[in-house]
């Protein structure tokens, strides 16, 4: 445990110093056994090993995330999806943890900034961003357990991304449904944007769905086009009867 | 739920009245939401729908069941064997839930007896073992959540059936490596095997195993062969530090 506060110590102070203060606003809450979380973020060119001699990388991590993300995505499309068969779950699931997916996630919570690495960021292939995503999960299960890493795919993948009608190549966009749906029904529609990073650590956007002149929804993410999309799919579900015959 | 509670009464009454009964048994704990497991020993043969016309049958559960046993296997893994990486470690755990033994562990709980199938159990492939063993897997997930389903898969493979010395080619049999030991060391031994087939459903055997007149461990299992491994396997694990000269 001492190597591991040296490690603390030397590689994740100075430029690094607000690194638990980055990592707990993407986690939402206060990491316990934090050296996992140290791996998760120590990439292979640091050729740091522990005192047997095994090394210290998050490459063993993504191990353990890849089979939690599994584990509660598929337990997510059982309750969900109760008409699919298992090779049709099996579908699902694989779009939902596809490498592109993942890939996007890690993007997102912009986990490249946290690596600890001696290769330069940009010389980093795409997959980074999804393997490090992986790791982070495997260390908050280690770190907490099932209970708390499954909270954090919820909160991370599933409410924000996954739904079954998206998955089901039904919707493509809830934006342009939530438009045709106001245009044929002849009401006003108005998507107020604004930037609301608050005590993130990553810039954010909030949005206000109104729907004739009325706020409907509110979406808040990374990027104005994802928090339209939130915003619109609050309000697609809140009016689900409605729309939803322009599904089908 | 009624629907449930229809199957429950009609086709696991009778000749399967202690349906139940036994169940608590291989599980080791009293099952709460009881329409899983109905699930997870109804054959797609018996043609079963729910009111919405979706199916009832073991399938989708053993895609949640797979999953669960892959975490499980993950995390002890990850524990046990910090030299291994990704690579490694996944070899390992495909090792330890190849369709095989997933197939010897069903059997060895003779699951196949609780089915609820039109076929006749001897025109069933070898493979209804394992699917059985993932669906009830997935069955305990739903019912008990994850720590009491690791617990199961702890109980059921990784304390009897799995270590990293057997999984990693270096040992065959504790019951060989223990004889051996005992030869070279003149030391007498001797295994007294019982049938103890006590509460349970199944016919158990025990072993007690005595070095130089010394009992030194005990084993229960299902065969007299996996029991005597058992208590091998204790031994070694007891004189580790003495026995293992001989492994390397």
């Amino acid at each position: 445990m001492s190597f591991i506060r040296n490690i603390l110590k030397n590689s994740r102070s100075g430029k690094d110093g607000n690194f638990f203060l980055e990592l707990q606003q993407i986690l939402g809450f206060k990491p316990k056994k934090k050296h996992y979380y140290i791996k998760a973020f120590t990439h292979r060119s640091m050729n740091l090993r522990d005192k047997k001699g095994n090394p210290i990388n998050y490459e063993r991590l993504e191990f353990v995330g890849d089979a939690m993300l599994s584990s509660v995505i598929a337990s997510y499309l059982y309750n969900q999806v109760p008409h699919g068969d298992e090779g049709y779950l099996t579908k699902m699931r694989s779009k939902v943890v596809s490498r592109e997916h993942l890939n996007e996630l890690g993007k997102e919570l912009n986990l490249i900034d946290l690596v600890n690495s001696r290769i330069p960021k940009n010389n980093f292939g795409n997959n980074i961003h999804g393997n490090l995503f992986e790791a982070l999960v495997g260390a908050i299960y280690l770190d907490k357990g099932y209970k708390i890493c499954e909270r954090f795919i919820y909160n991370r993948i599933i409410d924000p991304h996954v739904d079954i009608e998206r998955l089901e190549g039904k919707v493509i966009s809830y934006k342009s449904l939530l438009i045709e749906w106001c245009q044929k029904e002849k009401k006003t529609f108005n998507y107020d944007v604004y930037e609301d990073t608050g005590k993130d650590a990553l810039k954010h956007f909030s949005v206000k769905l109104s729907i004739a002149d009325k706020v409907v929804s509110k979406g808040r993410a990374t990027s104005k086009k994802k928090a339209e999309e939130i915003a619109s799919k609050r309000a697609f579900f809140a009016f689900q009867g409605k729309m939803s015959r322009h599904l089908y």
